[in-house]
């Protein structure tokens, strides 16, 4: 039995009143799309993904990837469920009608993603690092290489890779040492060790697509002298078909805290075969054309566990009878004391916001891609940058921290392994860490992202918050919503103008993560309240409605007052960072 | 080898500093201790702990306490290293001297608790356990149940279990169904099953002491209607030798997030053979005697676990080189990136202040126990009712935050078990459910320890913290401490009376969370503003001090603020908790 039930409607509504889905559809490039068939289609993947993905959760982490004789081995529930999760095509609606995809906008495929990131976050990286070889490829790939590959990445017959990291480059990717050494073929000989690799070997397909990042003879040092290659687990023939086994061998397996059922290897090329992608040095330039969007799949993964914790914790705390709630003599259902509420309340207020950041952010990827000017295209593609290291950091700061409540809501049974809310606890520690650590979102924030268009865009998207103060106003239900969001618009506008005055890079980075963690608090008040406005509408028939302002008032009165706290971290500077010495930093007598 | 190395330096510091270890020595109650000793005793201790205790850390995860045939294994790494343990004396330090123990202070003990729950919390259970069955008989014990199990309870030959919980109650003890019957001899036969039974079962000791909650018949309902009975795994014949094996069955153990070397234990007694501690329907009393003792032991769990945390991390970030930091060519140890620096402060910080929170709460007990006037004894006593909630959950919680932050320190390589930090990590989550969950904590303080004293008690601490405003401003170098400390205290000030002047129990216990870690914010960073007032008189010639004075810096600047951001949510009161019916809270399509 699955305990996960994809929450149709609010991904509709979020759709809808967050991401304006039809002004999407109606744009020229998803003419092919049905702007009628969104809803069906979530219930159908809803169906798919909480009744054949999600049961396979617990198994993944209690039996996991294993390793034996060079080669990863799955858990055996998961290959009949991969099968079947080829088969229904969901992980093709994003994918590119040229080579049988269903070229459904990113926003829709945010939805999907969700789903299938809930049921299984493990099992979803599979999927996923395939969309970013995609990605890469149609980029940058040439026509031959599209040709040989795509169509059966899109199908998620093969499955791609990511082999970026090494011992010695993890965060600082330019340090990497792998080689690449041109034949007389045209092909390259690959060699050097990779660590971290996403399911860098399985038994689920038949074949793995891996894009290696490797130095060619006289490369410059750093990021600047990386270049891609394609190098298959198995070569693959003219005619498409599986040819002889490349030298990549699969070393180990990482014992991981959490996500075991994703097999993190680590990979030994020994003058492995590979293939030039674009020009040579370019490779760290292709990879930032598919960071962003492997960002927000990651930030998308903090929502995802979020969600599926705070599921399971509101069932359980609906069942569970201890003590007795004021004015009650029975033993009353967890659920009803204050305390577990609040837990609940902010679970729920949490996953919501992110739900909207998350899917606005991808719908700007189809904006950029796909809007009819140029300055829409801009625009988006702006708000995509500003957006991307607070959905990735922020959401997966808060997937551990609502899922660390999820524990806390079961009591004692939240610590025993079966009972399932530890395993969301172990799975959500990675998101913080990979695709680059939250520590370097932060930092992009505000050495990259508030510097754009000498701080035009962010001003534009603080701008774009303040507006919602004339619809807020028009409501006298959604006033305290209003007082605290312009609060702590205020301050977060106040940091934003201090940290931009900054000229030491270091008095900026040392206030990064407070900044960034006011900055994600901040979007998600403003993306409840923008529900709010809408849901307010419909709340006098509607409790679903009327529980969606409830929660935007309680994010706005007890969640979004934390900008407050945020603010001296942010803008206190360097100097008693580095007071102290090394040496006493640490163990010490 | 070990990577933990207990901090005798700060803990004296704090001892001398915060707690004022002479004036409690001074105590003629504490005549055989000699004050001069205090230092060479927590370097004897630091090494023991450190060397010879904390190597069976990794182990203890690894392995783990095993069940089979009825019966539980430890790690085999465990023996030798227990029988050390009993052999140093240190578990008897503040055991009382009538029946072999050391008597020292409490407040001493902390350091002691602290270097073994670092060194191993796990393991560390089973000392602390007995520490508390012994705290309960010597209050509550008749003389010949004292002289019958004290001697081999403080030398640890036996050990010690506390058996409330059954599956059906758990946060709420008075829903227990453990039956006992009254037999002819005097002895009751004693009936039922009890879950989450810390070492409740184990190869260490020849004999474990299970003092256990139980229902006599026709007993009143609820916490009313508790009996206490000792309950040996084997029967204790006259002359103090091991008797026959009592009818208590080990029937299984959990399968936990962490704390792996600890078996929890689910125990059926059948018609076991129980001795009745005390008087009919007082067990709950009696437990209330040993409740906060225990409760300051779980906080100092959450100090523990973080100092660990944070010596790993630190020395992690010391040789890991990743990146340039701005006005660098070479690679640099992370440790100078801002970003590092700042979650390694913030461990330092937290845990610094913790020490110092939990000393002082456990000093009162000694000085309620001991002090010479009945004042001083109230006074002492107020205290610590007042801080135990606040010890237990801030730092539990702290503890599960610094742990995390640890592990991010680490990057991709805190994900991964042989590091070691995700153990922490796993470890530290239990600390904020047991022993009262967090939100109990809560409840508690707002519900029971601000009306202490017409909310004299709270004021009259709040007034201790805004009178070291005068030696704050003595030290224009304390200036930012001076003003953050001053703010904040105004804000819980405020929140304080607020929440005093509600009505609704409803409306105090809604906010009781953020309440109290507003609460223990400000306890943070008034320990430490008190550790600065010191260390400044010797900063200009000491490191040691001068980085003692930053460290209070950046508590003050970084993380007090933190209380401006909860005020909102402590105040918000019960309405927006309960506007959402239990159908709409969850799952939903």
């Amino acid at each position: 039995m699955s305990d996960y039930t994809p929450p149709v409607r609010d991904m509709a509504f979020v759709l809808d009143t967050i991401v304006g889905i039809d002004s999407i559809t109606a744009l020229p490039a998803y003419d092919h799309v049905d702007p009628e068939i969104v809803e069906g289609l979530l219930d159908e993947a809803g169906r798919f993904f909480g009744e054949v993905f999600a049961p396979t959760n617990r198994v993944g982490d209690e039996v996991g990837a294993t390793f034996a004789d060079g080669a990863v081995t799955t858990p055996d529930a998961f290959k009949p469920v991969w099968n079947k999760l080829r088969e229904s095509g969901w992980t093709a609606v994003t994918g590119s009608p040229e080579f049988g995809g269903h070229g459904f906008p990113k926003a829709i495929g945010a939805s999907i993603s969700e789903m299938m990131t809930a049921a299984n976050i493990a099992f979803s990286l599979a999927p996923m690092l395939t969309g970013s070889a995609i990605s890469l490829l149609q980029s940058h790939g040439s026509d031959e290489q599209r040709d040989r590959y795509l169509e059966k990445l899109v199908s998620c017959e093969w499955t791609g890779t990511m082999v970026l990291t090494e011992p010695e480059a993890g965060s600082d990717v330019g340090a990497l040492r792998t080689k690449a050494v041109p034949n007389d073929d045209g092909t390259w000989s690959i060699s050097g060790t990779k660590i971290f690799i996403t399911w860098g070997d399985h038994d689920l397909a038949d074949n793995i697509i891996h894009l290696v990042l490797a130095r060619t003879p006289g490369a410059p040092a750093g990021t600047k002298g990386i270049s891609m290659f394609i190098v298959p687990k198995y070569l693959v023939n003219d005619d498409g078909s599986i040819g002889e086994r490349n030298s990549v061998e699969t070393v180990s397996i990482e014992h991981k805290l959490g996500i075991h059922g994703s097999p993190t290897c680590v990979l030994s090329f020994n003058d492995a075969t590979g293939y030039l992608v674009g020009e040579e040095n370019r490779g760290m330039r292709y990879m930032f054309t598919m960071m962003n969007q492997a960002r927000l799949e990651v930030g998308l993964e903090g929502l995802a566990i979020a969600d599926r914790a705070y599921q399971r914790a509101a069932a359980f705390a609906k069942v569970r009878r201890q003590g007795t709630s004021p004015g009650s003599d029975e033993p009353s259902a967890i659920i009803d004391h204050a305390d577990v509420r609040r837990m609940l309340m902010t679970m729920k207020a949490y996953t919501e916001a992110m739900r909207a950041l998350i899917y606005d952010a991808m719908a700007s990827e189809d904006r950029k891609a796909h809007a009819i000017s140029e300055a829409e295209r801009e625009a988006a593609s702006d708000r995509m940058a500003l957006l991307t290291p607070i959905a990735k950091a922020w959401c997966t700061d808060r997937g551990v921290e609502v899922a660390s409540i999820g524990i806390q809501v079961h009591g004692g049974m939240g610590f025993i392994e079966e009972t399932g809310a530890a395993q969301y606890y172990r799975d959500a520690r990675i998101m913080p860490i990979y695709e680059g650590t939250n520590g370097i979102q932060a930092i992009d924030l505000v050495m990259r992202k508030l510097p754009m268009g000498d701080g035009a865009v962010v001003a534009d998207f603080l701008d774009e918050i303040g507006s919602l103060d004339a619809e807020l106003a028009a409501n006298p239900d959604l006033a305290d919503i209003r007082v605290a969001l312009s609060e702590a618009l205020s301050v977060v506008r106040k940091t934003t103008d201090f940290i931009n005055a900054l000229e030491s890079p270091s008095d900026r980075m040392a206030g990064a993560t407070p900044y960034l963690e006011m900055f994600g608090t901040l979007c998600g008040g403003y993306y409840l309240a923008r529900q709010a406005v809408v849901a307010h509408k419909g709340a006098d028939d509607d409790p679903w409605m009327a529980a969606k302002v409830a929660t935007a008032r309680f994010y706005a009165t007890n969640l979004l007052d934390k900008v407050h706290g945020l603010a001296g971290a942010a803008t206190s500077g360097d100097s008693l960072l580095y007071a102290i010495d090394d040496d006493l930093m640490g163990a010490s007598r």
